[in-house]
């Protein structure tokens, strides 16, 4: 069975902390080993791993995906999100937590993030639990 | 068992819709639930899931990787195809796809893209079912 | 079970190839059919799938990474890794491999490579394998 989660992003472009969110799903589901898929059912959005300690990290993966891929461009897309779908490429909607003891399977200073990249917007994301 | 898709692409860089050839391998299957693995057995090619309405999205994606990544630089690799080596990493050669109902499980505008980086070539992609 | 590597890279940007440990993971396992799956507990470093005949392939990736994401930059975090950083996110931390007839599925010319963007360091690379 899939859960969804709803995300109310804020602002154009925002890195949303869910890591809590995917282990509460995965506490709740009582799956001791297997794999959590994350799969975000969104275009201009992606989701990444990486540190949650401290908050500068993810504005300078922002920033950075900013320079490569410029608000405006010669884009053909017509809707002015076109940088957005470049990002939700480069970062990609879908990632997968590795399950062991009942819980996720995290480095350190791993995070999870929802990447919101043509906010605000109301969105959803897809987890699905294999055991294995 | 591992299904193989074979794809002709006809140019050097090219997106290949191929979410339907993906759906009817699902069907086939007969599986309800579970999860649909795609992994390009190619070096320099790419697999990618976003809009599939309007045509232009894809176009600016393969703009935007042109720019970052230019066909004629100062590459040590001496074939001529550095650029789709490292395309092939930035979008990757993997991704998979949600079954729920026996159907896969795709956002309104997300459709599967098979990226041709180094073609016109004749290419293979793997898909593999697992249930749970 | 998740199964551990243990790799020392030697420099601050390295690509190690991990294949044979990779592989010599999945033949221990006597798992026959099913999806072997890579995370990389850190984040400035990942895993890529891509070519290891002929090492220049890698020069010229990492070689892009370094244009794209200078080390030196006006970076918030203030740690001097932010590059290292984004970079992970580029490359992704994760990766899944295919198994069929007891063998890991890859194509000709694709390797499995640990990525190393803020080394030298002792690092960990997870590996679960679910049958299916």
């Amino acid at each position: 069975m899939i859960k969804v989660l709803n995300i109310r992003t804020s602002k154009r472009c925002e890195f949303v902390d869910i890591t809590h969110l995917v282990r509460q799903v995965v506490d709740e589901s009582g799956v001791q080993t297997g794999v959590c898929f994350i799969h975000v059912p969104h275009t201009t959005a992606g989701v990444i791993i990486n540190e949650n300690a401290d908050p500068d990290v993810v504005k300078d993966i922002d920033s950075v995906l900013r320079k490569l891929v410029p608000e405006y461009g010669n884009y053909k897309h017509l809707e002015g999100n076109s940088d957005a779908h470049i990002k939700s490429i480069l970062v990609n909607p879908q990632t997968f937590i590795l399950i062991e003891d009942g819980e996720i399977v995290l480095g350190t200073w791993q995070g999870i993030f929802f990447c919101e990249f043509d906010g605000p917007r109301n969105r959803k994301v897809y987890l699905k639990i294999v055991e294995g």
